[in-house]
């Protein structure tokens, strides 16, 4: 059995999500069902992550070990021949046997995108959220600054409980206004379950001038239950890219 | 009555064309029923052209004359608010009585985007055509430079028996590669029903060495019925804007 490194990407809007689901139109299972007709055997893949129902991906990274004659390319052109038009493989190569996706990833880079307006335009309206008014930018690269670093992210997740740690490093946060576009993009060693998306609501809700810099610092820095803010649609939100030593 | 100009962006996948029809969903029946129900009455459009179904546009213009309070802001508003995700209007403003959005045009621009590689990006597969093999620039250029300036463009068409004349001047086609992307644009005074996708698919012909530039000559000066090169798909096909002095 070799084990190879897939980087795929993904239009998320028609799926349930990344994860496998029984009687659920996910990537991960759609993936899999591809590959395991092309193995002649059920097979199991490893993705980086596990992206949300409507969220998309540009370089979502998977590992599966397989059983096969074909070259890493022909892999990716059966796979791309294969999978429906939202899903295509960027690459196939063939990894080291002990390369696992999800635990040797060091750095994910996310990008979230508003478009602010009446109605943005109609040719990528699956990936933005549409936000009418506009948000203050310094107010919100104000609020950016304090969620970078190392933090306990708990009250920036859903089901934290289930999580052994929610420390997370956020290293990068940039904020950039351009043709109507508001874009964040967020670079950390790992991200919670809906993080990226509470922190976007979170830093908005300041922009907007609904909550204080003072807010967020409490929300990110006490250990009690404290509120962020809401946590932001899924169809803005794109994974960009998985690093890995 | 106020005679109004309005600019349009649509996806054109789901629809039928521009053209309203009856028992089809197009993009100038769906305009209509909201402006009817805007000003109370039935309400015509008379678009710059008739783009066919599947082809798209970002800069569709069409005037209306409508009894309405509104201000040419609020009609923008309401339209987007009240139009489906895939139909926008950039801009609406008065115009004058006599202006006529297809009688008054002097120059349109379109582009068609291929997409050359075994699976194109997923984020706008519905703008491009994917083709898999790679044409050969220098002769496309070739080609372009034949189909340019003021022909009869009777074997350029589709159904030409119908028109008073197929006389129409093409003062500029551009084809640049980048990214993947091939794409073509193409200006003049006008262009005959399926013309642009003719073009682009005799193009392409040459591109692959299965036309000679002799063949691409006849089929422009000669007033015998001579093959042109296939209708490319309406998918790739995108209205960029129309002109008027």
């Amino acid at each position: 059995m070799k084990n190879y490194k897939l980087i795929i990407q993904y239009d998320g809007t028609r799926y349930y999500g990344w994860q496998r689901q029984p009687d659920q139109l996910t990537i991960q299972g759609t993936l899999e069902k591809v590959l395991a007709r092309m193995c002649g055997e059920s097979v199991e893949t490893f993705g980086a992550g596990r992206t949300d129902g409507g969220v998309h991906a540009r370089g979502m990274v998977a590992n599966v070990f397989m059983d096969t004659d074909k070259t890493p390319d022909e892999i990716r052109r059966y796979l791309n021949r294969n999978l429906p038009e939202d899903i295509a493989v960027c690459e196939v190569r063939e990894a080291s046997s002990g390369f696992h996706a999800r635990y040797n990833a060091v750095g994910k880079t996310y990008c979230y995108t508003c478009y602010e307006g009446e109605k943005g335009p109609v040719f990528d309206r699956r990936y933005y959220y549409a936000i009418e008014e506009s948000p203050d930018l310094e107010k919100m690269l104000a609020a950016a600054e304090i969620l970078k670093g190392n933090h306990n992210f708990q009250n920036f997740c859903t089901d934290y409980m289930m999580k052994k740690s929610t420390v997370r490093c956020v290293d990068r946060i940039d904020i950039s206004r351009e043709n109507g576009y508001l874009r964040f993009v967020f670079h950390g060693n790992g991200f919670l379950r809906n993080m990226v998306r509470i922190m976007v609501g979170t830093i908005l809700e300041v922009g907007y001038g609904r909550m204080t810099i003072g807010e967020v610092k409490e929300a990110v820095t006490s250990r009690e239950h404290c509120k962020a803010g809401p946590t932001a649609p899924a169809q803005g939100l794109c994974l960009m890219e998985v690093e890995y030593n």
